[in-house]
């Protein structure tokens, strides 16, 4: 792993790191910001996950999250959103391709091959950050942004037990009904829509997937909330699964950073207060 | 005036503007956040100048201010750091020309038609903005970072009583004494240093300009601090003069806005209880 760039913040560090990925074939980066800790600490987590066209840096920037991470002792972390680079196979659309891997394993060609981001974020990031920085996977919490949002709601969903704590911002509730996962998710695991139930939270929670609870924060002037991200269907899923959720619409919102910024920082805290009960 | 963005964040309304300038004769842009107030309620302004090589923009995504100035009801905006656009003078350095006016109102053609930085920061926007926004210009504080630094420094020295509370981060403190400076001045001013007395914050200090207080965070690991900042040549000038002083080095810092933004929600607070007094 190389040591793309360090700055001291908030008394802690924030780095971007720069590795070899096995899951993707590709050089991958991704963001840490450590709180200041006691000497031989191990820390709580918190997993960012990024929406569409957004790599690791939009929230590592924007995102506002290093004063209440620096508060309650949580290592934050963003991976990229896709494979990148000039042999990674793209289309020109912003909405498929490098900038929206929208955490799956392909199984269709030409994705197949290096769009893993399901098994980079699950399992080959984790196994890395493990034996670099000062962290305790036993407290993991999982959070994440419209497609990201996506990520961090379904890898929780599938992963009972796994993690303590999971919201999301303006997340991409059902990839199956809505026009950026039809796109994404036919391209990515082709025309067998049996295939794409383990990608889509409604599906999830409808087959039985449980979580302690949720937090999701949508924007009421969110663009993209009727046709796309359709909070309302997590909502009737998790009411008629029992699925204990917490889905404040914030009005006046818009999908950009702007918003996210202002709850970060209600985020962390929820995820502090589970990950260090 | 044009109005190029709005979003709703920290519960307040983060801008963008746009528009003609008499002072240096182009479109200028800059960024207001007003927070929320009770209806017909004016706030208290904070200036936030920017450094070489930025515009509104760099403090608007990464300057974290608006959770503090939504606390502390403070109205702040961030203009641009000189006159743009294809018929605009420039060269190609990044330290004069466009994105390094300096604040200062150049002399010297080509740059006396448009680089007039101190006559838009100090007159032509703060009336605009007094016609628009609810703001209380009997309030007002100024900060700025590096060469905004300078400006708030200088700008303020220049005109006593009109703020009461300034502050910067890692400013150049003295023109006069550095590289940049010297480009600068000697570029927009022309070769007579006495020209530039005004333009120098230490200048200013021995040649008798007061003001209550100042705040002043400088951070350990700058790498410009030793050729460019200079911030012990201002704690000398201060000590001399018997000018009130706060000046911080913060260890292990840069000149990056993760320096900025750790201490930016303190810079908020100190200037709010002398707006708010």
């Amino acid at each position: 792993m190389e040591t793309v760039s360090t700055n001291r913040s908030h008394g802690g560090e924030q780095g971007v790191y720069r590795h070899r990925s096995t899951a993707t074939g590709t050089e991958m980066t991704f963001s840490v910001f450590v709180p200041d800790h006691a000497a031989g600490a191990k820390l709580p987590v918190l997993w960012y996950l990024s929406g569409l066209t957004c790599t690791h840096a939009n929230v590592t920037e924007k995102g506002e999250y290093r004063a209440a991470c620096a508060e309650h002792g949580i290592v934050f972390i963003a991976p990229d959103t896709s494979p990148r680079g000039p042999q990674v196979p793209d289309v020109e659309a912003w909405d498929f391709g490098q900038g929206a891997g929208f955490y799956v394993d392909a199984t269709q060609e030409p994705w197949s091959a290096n769009y893993r981001m399901r098994s980079y974020v699950e399992g080959e990031l984790p196994d890395l950050i493990a034996g670099i920085f000062p962290v305790d996977l036993e407290r993991q919490g999982i959070t994440g942004h419209s497609m990201g949002g996506h990520g961090a709601l379904t890898i929780s969903l599938r992963n009972p037990g796994r993690f303590r704590s999971t919201s999301a911002f303006a997340p991409i509730v059902s990839p199956l009904a809505c026009p950026w996962g039809e796109k994404a998710l036919g391209g990515y695991l082709g025309p067998d829509r049996s295939a794409w139930q383990e990608y889509d939270a409604c599906a999830l929670v409808e087959g039985g997937a449980r979580l302690p609870d949720l937090l999701i924060d949508q924007g009421s002037a969110d663009t993209f909330v009727s046709e796309q991200l359709k909070t309302e269907l997590l909502r009737e899923a998790c009411d008629r699964a029992g699925q204990p959720a917490t889905i404040r619409l914030q009005a006046g919102y818009d999908h950009s950073y702007y918003f996210i910024s202002t709850f970060m920082a209600e985020h962390v805290e929820w995820h502090a207060e589970r990950l260090k009960a």
